[in-house]
């Protein structure tokens, strides 16, 4: 930032690319549907990006779809350095801000200015989650695990032995993003597990 | 097809959603820039989308960039059932265009009809190659690997003893998306690899 660089602008963005190839070994929490291991990030980021290009009909507020699959393709990339902060740990969540500010700052510059900034606000405007684009975002990255752990009888759910009341303050914001997604999820992916007793009632 | 189907609309794109989470299990013959293991097509689409994301700049025509990353997106769910065809096996390709339109009739129709053809569409346009956006997202799926094998040494190269001319017959059309970008990866991933005889010359 404000020094000069010795590399070209296309060397400075292979470079960021070939950094996020890390993005790629960041193990998730959430198991593949057939349960033989966990997802990564960049196979979770995919996976939320063909959801909005499917799904971006079922959004409360009017989207602009390009901007909503740039923000899942790159919100995950600050856990290059952060690491995957699991949704309820408790712990590393309260220190996941400030690390998470400072992989921001070192990962995004190695791309040219412009582009930093641009990444840059992808994700501050993701974490922020104010806008349409953002809430309907998070909507998915919310409801994307709750499928896989459904398909897999609630494995990662038993694995931390989840709390409904943990669940519900996770997805307090969902149904911000669409009532109709949030709907679905919560009677498909969330109903059959309390009755069978894989979410704990508290 | 025509048939009416019991399942409501919403059903039938999560149904799909839930099909494709396979795509994180179909392996590639590229390695991750680390050499520990191959990357599979979710990683490699994701890896895709963020370099049209950021080098969108370079396309030798103007592009829609929302049109480019849904395609690397959409471009390798047919091989759900048709597997990964090594870009230098030549009985496998032989046969490849049959066994990936009979997958793509199947996967993409577990969608509602307008959403199957609407992928159906992304995947034939990638495949003609003639558009400004196909043929950008060419390039991008052509440079990919060789940036991830010049960074292990070209090991996946070494693995299968690949000679210069199947390289370049494989590379043939991808500078019609980039002449720019085509001449990087040329220079800076092909080129040492030939000097220091990883790359067979023929």
């Amino acid at each position: 930032m404000g020094t000069e660089s010795r590399l070209s602008r296309m060397e400075q963005q292979f470079a960021f690319i070939k950094e996020i190839d890390g993005v790629k070994k960041i193990g998730r929490q959430s198991y593949l549907k057939d349960g033989s291991r966990k997802e990564n990030d960049a196979e979770h980021s995919w996976h939320l990006a063909m959801m909005a290009l499917l799904m971006g009909e079922y959004a409360n507020d009017t989207i602009d779809l390009l901007r909503v699959i740039s923000m899942v393709l790159v919100h995950d990339i600050v856990e290059l350095d952060a690491g995957d902060t699991y949704a309820y740990d408790e712990a590393g969540n309260a220190t996941k801000r400030e690390r998470e500010l400072a992989a921001a700052d070192r990962i995004f510059h190695i791309l040219p200015e412009d582009q930093a900034e641009y990444l840059n606000d992808l994700w501050e405007e993701f974490e922020e989650n104010i806008t349409p684009e953002s809430k309907f975002a998070h909507t998915l990255d919310n409801i994307q695990p709750m499928m896989l752990n459904d398909a897999t009888d609630g494995k990662a759910w038993k694995e931390h032995q989840v709390k409904l009341s943990q669940i519900m303050k996770r997805q307090e914001k969902t149904k911000d993003g669409s009532v109709s997604l949030w709907e679905y999820a919560r009677e498909n992916f969330l109903e059959r597990n309390l009755e069978s007793g894989v979410i704990i009632k508290d």
